[in-house]
């Protein structure tokens, strides 16, 4: 009955299907499968420390944890409820030795932190410039989405600050978005070493993109073959399939 | 019988299926698919000037021609001995009032035309950086493959200057320069606006990227569906055959 305190009033607890649950309130921003698909993208090697900047509800750092157990996770959120939803979720699942949510600004992550920190950075950031688009939502849910706290830029320029030389940087984002993404990490010195292009079906444009940096690296990227969602409404390809199945076998 | 006076020894014609004919030495550089992708991606609307940077042997501007009737073309080459080649096919075409061919240095563009003067700038060049995997092949071949004459950045940089505010850039390149690409376009105000990758088959990462710029324009991107160019090997896809078809049609 632990965990049934641990809720509050409007949350539920989903099975991430991977031997950890995640506390989500369905008022507040949920996580989709640009998370799912982020925390497959990264690699964690064993022993290293890794920051999700701007992690919500945590699900970065609990997905990557399932996949990678020997990893050090801490999160960075700047909206006090959101962390504590976080911090609750990590209560729940015993994993309070291998996660840490910290409560703060992605702006100051190199003075919380210290410079050259982290051999990881993930960040599944707000997509939207600036207050673009902005409706009557909620405000974590505008947080979440659009860049109101802190810019891509903020983001990159201080995951170049608390990476290791050679750390890496992996992001999820728009398309629409490329161009700006790819120069400002050019910018900060992340170089740009990976990308993958997420299309719903083979036949549309891409709504998503994977990208890998390397702190200092030299510039090459691989741009990988497209990963395609469904086969047809509502059936996911074999690939995605296999992303969500790769979290559910460990 | 004028037409075969035109041709030196060694050379051919090659037939376009669009009206015109090409004349390419084996033993030199030749075209590929490249150009024609090039050609297709790229818009020219009634009188507007489009200049091809490093237009060898004028394969761009004579299927730019063909598409775009009511365009002027200008082809610029730093080799006297293509851009001699691309002359005769000129004329061997009948285009001279049309196209017209420069000798002169990509580094020189803005002083050759003086700025803000094209409305479109084309250009499919050196994709190798530096002197990179520089085999004994002669030395038009290596200078068509490999910046030895001019860097990625030179071409852009002088794109900007030659293109009326607003006017547009289209660029074949391969991927791994991407980040690269992106980002000294965006240094040198040539906004990327679109792009699409070309992979040999769905499953294979792309091995040719297609990218318009806008100078001026606004920081948005669209990142189009894939282009796949075989269906199996051998056999192209309907989209290249369409592309390769539009050429016969005009």
């Amino acid at each position: 009955m632990e965990e049934k305190s641990l809720l509050l009033e409007h949350e539920r607890l989903d099975d991430l299907q991977n031997g950890y649950k995640l506390i989500q309130n369905p008022k507040q921003f949920c996580f989709g499968i640009d998370a799912v698909l982020l925390s497959w993208f990264a690699n964690v090697k064993p022993g290293e420390k890794v920051l999700d900047m701007g992690t919500g509800t945590g699900i970065v750092p609990v997905l990557l944890k399932a996949r990678y157990p020997k990893g050090h996770f801490t999160g960075l959120e700047i909206q006090e409820e959101s962390a504590d939803v976080a911090r609750r979720s990590v209560q729940y699942n015993h994993l309070e030795k291998d996660i840490t949510i910290t409560t703060g600004d992605i702006k100051e992550a190199a003075s919380i932190y210290g410079g050259s920190f982290f051999d990881v950075v993930t960040t599944n950031p707000p997509y939207m410039v600036g207050n673009h688009g902005l409706t009557g939502e909620n405000r974590a849910k505008i947080i979440a989405r659009h860049e109101t706290l802190c810019s891509l830029e903020d983001i990159i320029s201080q995951a170049a600050k608390v990476l290791k030389p050679r750390g890496r940087f992996y992001m999820v984002h728009r398309p629409f978005r490329l161009a700006e993404i790819l120069s400002v990490m050019v910018k900060y010195g992340i170089e740009p070493k990976r990308m993958r292009l997420v299309h719903p079906y083979v036949d549309k444009e891409p709504n998503l993109v994977l990208i890998e940096g390397m702190r200092g690296g030299k510039s090459r990227i691989t741009v990988e073959k497209p990963l395609i969602v469904y086969e047809k409404p509502g059936v996911y390809t074999r690939e995605v399939l296999d992303i969500y199945g790769q979290e559910k076998k460990k």
